[in-house]
């Protein structure tokens, strides 16, 4: 039995949502017992000569002056070597903690990832094939279009997030319902580009809905919003936890966040994927994401990792975290406040970066109108809408930016 | 005709070669006009509510004070906001400039990726199908089995870089004439892991192959230890400079390297994919190579570009560069010396951070037994051999390694 079917029986056994999912990428792969490998086992010896780096024989880093100079206050070694293969490992412990505080969850360590986006491509190629059926909030993120369907040609099922009167989960429950096997479900809750957060109520419908689906799922959560949260009584974390104490045979969840947004690490690039499993299903997932970063880009930025490790350590950061939020939450409000005075139309909206403006024009029109006045926004056609980020104007613009979407939007 | 399709005209025409490799995945990548796009149009304009990324609203970043204190000397625009899809600008420029400044190349600007494997894993992906022939160099770099074999399941077919009397390009020729269609060739010199350069002669040789080649090649030239060369009369520099010059109906070269190795920047995930063709084609190939980096990373670290961004404008970085070069050119030559004096058998090798040595036990053995010495190296079945990276040890542990070799591998 070769390591990957090693590894496909015990996610069979343990995990099989996920293993009724897994794509044949995903069956094929494994972590090789390579060069990184056999490095990890010589980290301790005197003389290591595994590595295809230099350093000064004990661990060292031997950079180029002109580039040391610039970060003097990190350890050389913190920058300029290579990081261990899914990451540094306190970083992954303290990524870990922090999740595990939020709530009871059952789940693995994360695997650093390039960002969000490398931790979805991940997920893909784990578990979406050629027809396989995956569902799409819409409107939704334009990229995910381009990484499960033009990338992985996966069956794109949208369902409809948010109407007049919140989220939609019954269009959730009936795109479930049409579905024809194990599949994909995309929840991107605080969502881009809608900006909403469900309640407690619609979260408790959510997570019925998922329990109760009629096809065995993998529920791939993208919180990348995580914590943006503008209103009282809305779902303060992400339904991850709730959704890794369900059935496996039913349901694996997985999840997807960052420092990008979390702690305005636009770019950075550090990302985590961690699964909602534990034990033995959880290191076979974990070897199978191990294998397609080692054959997608290998390591990720040693820097941008240690500093995103330095404030999960430091006692400052959470401080400097909710002043930041509430100046963003600032601009929502007066931004939503303006929007209302203006009489615009969008969809509800209380969470992350984003609102939708309804446009009774062709979106791409609207778009380049507001460019001629120098007003950037970005078109959503399929949403008959505008995307405005409230979150990258500064205060003193926003009635400028309401302004602006009167005059081109109404 | 859909964006994707125009594309694939436009490259059937100008770079025919590569037309005739690319694979489906290839064929259905475009660079969507999403929100990227979008957001570069806004650039300028004083109000941009374009991207979801904070900004002090004048494109300043805004960092958490406990990050930015970190990194004092760099502009927090630097560090903490995103990148353009494809890389800084002005670092693709300077990557340009440095590589055409060897020798005349036809070629395109090139598209900043993940770190070289991440360049590597989107040639596959632009290129590789199930069963396309990959010739691959034996013995090679583990990862490549992972990515162009597990990943894309190719058919790889190797041909053996190095005997005694150095490069073997009768078995390269060989290989090339048992292909059944259009290939994928990779080239890899300075070559990991023998630490091989081929020899001027034996460089017009291999060029004299592949142009004559019976079937229409995609050359992909891995170029990851760029520079690297401990001996007189070998190759300078990359074959890529020669092989853009070839016929495009039969070949196009396409250049993967990075800050990596040649800079001594291993951990910050910077590298580089260059097409060796010019004009319209050039362009649709990037298109296709930003529509694979926006679907599996996004975009890449901005500190990292900044840094390396920074080397290359500096007066000083020939200088150091030189510098860490003879210091890893004495530990080659006391090594080999080493070798030689203990009579161990090894793979000709001159560039580079390796060389393998013959050993007559299972080469994990020797490993493992060497391990229990406190000295690391990496155990390459295939070639009967152990590769011993002499760039990460120091002058003074030289002696040491080669008298554990000596214990072990003779």
């Amino acid at each position: 039995m070769s390591e990957a079917q090693r590894l496909n029986a015990v996610i069979q056994a343990h995990a099989p949502a996920a293993g009724a999912l897994m794509s044949g990428l995903g069956r094929r792969m494994w972590f090789p017992n390579g060069v990184p490998a056999q490095a990890r086992e010589a980290r301790n010896c005197p003389i290591n000569a595994t590595i295809g780096q230099v350093t000064d024989g004990s661990g060292g880093a031997v950079p180029l002056p002109v580039m040391a100079e610039a970060v003097p206050h990190l350890p050389p070694e913190s920058v300029f070597l290579y990081a261990p293969q899914g990451g540094v490992r306190q970083l992954k412990s303290a990524w870990r903690d922090q999740m595990m505080s939020r709530a009871p969850t059952r789940a693995g360590l994360p695997v650093v990832t390039c960002g969000l986006t490398h931790g979805l491509s991940m997920v893909a190629d784990l578990f979406v094939d050629v027809d396989t059926e995956v569902l799409l909030p819409a409107p939704c993120w334009g990229n995910y279009r381009h990484l499960f369907g033009v990338r992985r040609e996966a069956l794109l099922r949208p369902y409809k997030v948010v109407g007049d009167h919140g989220f939609q989960v019954d269009s959730l429950r009936a795109t479930l319902a049409s579905c024809s096997g194990p599949a994909l479900l995309v929840l991107n809750l605080p969502s881009n580009p809608v900006g909403y957060s469900p309640t407690l109520a619609e979260a408790d419908a959510i997570v019925d809905v998922i329990a109760n689906s009629p096809v065995p799922l993998v529920v791939l959560c993208d919180d990348a919003y995580h914590g943006m949260i503008w209103e009282d009584g809305l779902l303060p974390h992400s339904l991850f936890h709730r959704l890794s104490h369900l059935d496996p045979a039913r349901v694996m969840a997985i999840k997807v966040d960052g420092a990008t947004k979390e702690l305005f690490f636009f770019g950075g690039r550090v990302g985590f994927v961690t699964v909602g499993v534990e034990g033995e299903a959880a290191d076979a997932l974990q070897a199978k994401l191990l294998g397609l970063a080692r054959s997608s880009v290998s390591t990720v930025s040693t820097a941008s990792q240690h500093l995103v490790l330095q404030a999960l350590q430091s006692p400052d950061t959470e401080s400097q975290r909710l002043a930041l939020l509430d100046n963003l939450r600032s601009r929502y409000r007066r931004f939503k406040q303006g929007l209302d005075r203006a009489g615009l139309r969008y969809l509800p909206f209380n969470s992350a970066f984003f609102t939708l403006i309804k446009v009774s024009r062709p979106p791409h029109d609207v778009r380049r109108a507001m460019l001629a006045d120098g007003v950037g926004v970005v078109a959503v056609p399929d949403a008959g809408a505008v995307r405005v980020s409230y979150a990258s104007v500064a205060d003193d613009q926003i009635d400028g930016l309401v302004d602006a979407l009167a005059r081109h939007a109404r």
